[in-house]
């Protein structure tokens, strides 16, 4: 395959877009591409859509097609998409990732098969080459997806390493939700130099990532600070880096005290006067009035805001 | 809701049916009805299909339904059928709920969505809710899949309660994968009475649930011992009952030492003559021939043989 119709790679920072629903719990496409736009604008590279903090898991293949198209129609360029494609069912992720890569989106992020438990490496590779081979397409960028506390399912060195010898510029990264910076360390040691691009799936860990070879974050917290987090990204080679990711990792401590995805959806609610934005589809439940308070209080006492949201 | 226009209920031994694949993964739906009818034939009540152990989530929603109509043409009745249909995605549940019951399906079994861990029964109940609701069809039996082992997120008792309080007669049972008999014997205790239907989640609790107050089992190794396994629950009052059961739980035991789905598609293959069979669908992987050797030596020396298969 050649690589030559490739979209640039997307460095810096990405937000796992949340996603809004509407009462009925169906999603609010208006309301999405508005948060797209402003999380572009304040200082995100580019938009994990559909990631585990988008409540991604929670809806269908065709409602995901839907909001990415939405999107495009909305002004967003798919070069700044990384959504996420990797489902339980083989074919569902090949459908999604086919959607993807047609449309031009610079990459998709991919968890592995999740609901089977304790399943081997060589399961894994035939999940992940069976999808490039279906997909069969040279634009595919694929970053793999590491978040063993949700997904319970684990991408191993081994594996990346298996991958990205068939495969090499089709597996592009990985994203790195382990929350265990000597393993996002030992996939840089391994692989960043032959162009495998790590990215820390935490902010906590951004300057650390830069530092050691990594290409950025794709982190909850980006939906609500991006700016903040894009200035580390941006100064991290400066002498003032140290303090600007200490600025963040205190946000971020702020907003983990709390269950992560409603937390990011009442603070878009309260700083954007839209209360709509605080609906999680089931089983996630929205923030009660106690957390929520909690939650604003500290950010605020912390000099928080969310400039030009509204 | 009116519940006159509900099929009986299914009682006795339910196979949760091994989906066969082709080279290219996928689902064959020739072998997968004949198999259907083998286990009828052979002693099974009833057929839950898409069950874990029909690897159903790693299949999508309209390969579900697609082998759910190809059942019904092949001659397998409705009233037979208790197809698993909960899934991530609420709107995917939805979907596949409303096709089972319209097609008449005596029963689905649900699991909880199971990507998000640490959900509260709130989240749980409200989801469950939702997906009866939107069916909205008087005919709906919803059995509830507890299969903490696999799914991760628990069926608690509190929220059984809330929702057979709700739903009396939709919300009609359980399928309890714990391995817990425990946890089994207090479901049996709590709900049994009012006409809530506990399933056994291995033939090894068979006897057990069948003198507490149960309706039968839901068990993976139904799909390749249905005859003893039904003669448990069809003589369980009777002096024999304990030898049957020590006899079912022995072979239980040997299958369950290898990884039990592709075990299951290996013992078929074996005793059918059908090497097609093996396949599994990644990220699960066949035996190695070791292990299937050691699988129907084991069988073999105790005497086990699939009567009809051929």
């Amino acid at each position: 395959m050649k690589p030559t119709n490739r979209v640039k790679r997307i460095e810096g920072v990405l937000s796992p877009v949340i996603t809004p629903f509407r009462k009925d719990y169906s999603p609010d496409a208006e309301r999405f591409v508005a948060h797209c736009r402003w999380l572009l604008r304040s200082g995100c590279a580019g938009l994990a859509v559909f990631g585990t903090n988008s409540e991604a898991n929670s809806l269908s293949v065709s409602e995901k097609k839907q909001l990415l198209e939405k999107l495009v129609a909305g002004g967003v360029s798919p070069a700044q998409l990384m959504p996420g494609t990797g489902h339980c069912a083989l074919t569902d992720s090949i459908e999604l990732t086919r959607a993807a890569v047609e449309m031009g989106c610079a990459g998709v992020l991919m968890l592995p098969p999740f609901y089977y438990k304790g399943v081997s490496d060589e399961g894994l590779y035939r999940n992940f080459a069976e999808i490039i081979e279906r997909v069969g397409d040279e634009r595919l960028q694929l970053y793999l997806y590491h978040i063993p506390p949700v997904s319970q399912v684990a991408i191993s060195l081994p594996l990346i390493e298996r991958l990205i010898t068939k495969y090499p510029g089709i597996v592009a990264g990985v994203k790195d939700s382990s929350g265990d910076w000597s393993n996002t360390k030992a996939m840089l040691d391994a692989f960043a130099k032959t162009g495998f691009d790590v990215f820390a799936g935490s902010e906590t860990f951004l300057l650390d990532n830069m530092r050691h070879g990594g290409k950025g974050c794709i982190t909850a917290t980006g939906n609500i600070n991006p700016g903040p987090i894009a200035n580390v990204y941006k100064y991290w080679r400066t002498a003032d880096a140290d303090k600007l990711q200490a600025g963040i990792t205190a946000t971020r401590k702020i907003v983990q005290k709390q269950p992560m995805i409603p937390a990011l959806k009442s603070a878009v609610a309260h700083f954007g006067n839209d209360p709509q934005w605080r609906t999680c589809r089931p089983a996630l439940v929205e923030l009660n009035p106690s957390q929520e308070k909690e939650l604003i209080g500290e950010l605020k006492a912390n000099g928080f805001s969310m400039p030009g949201l509204v």
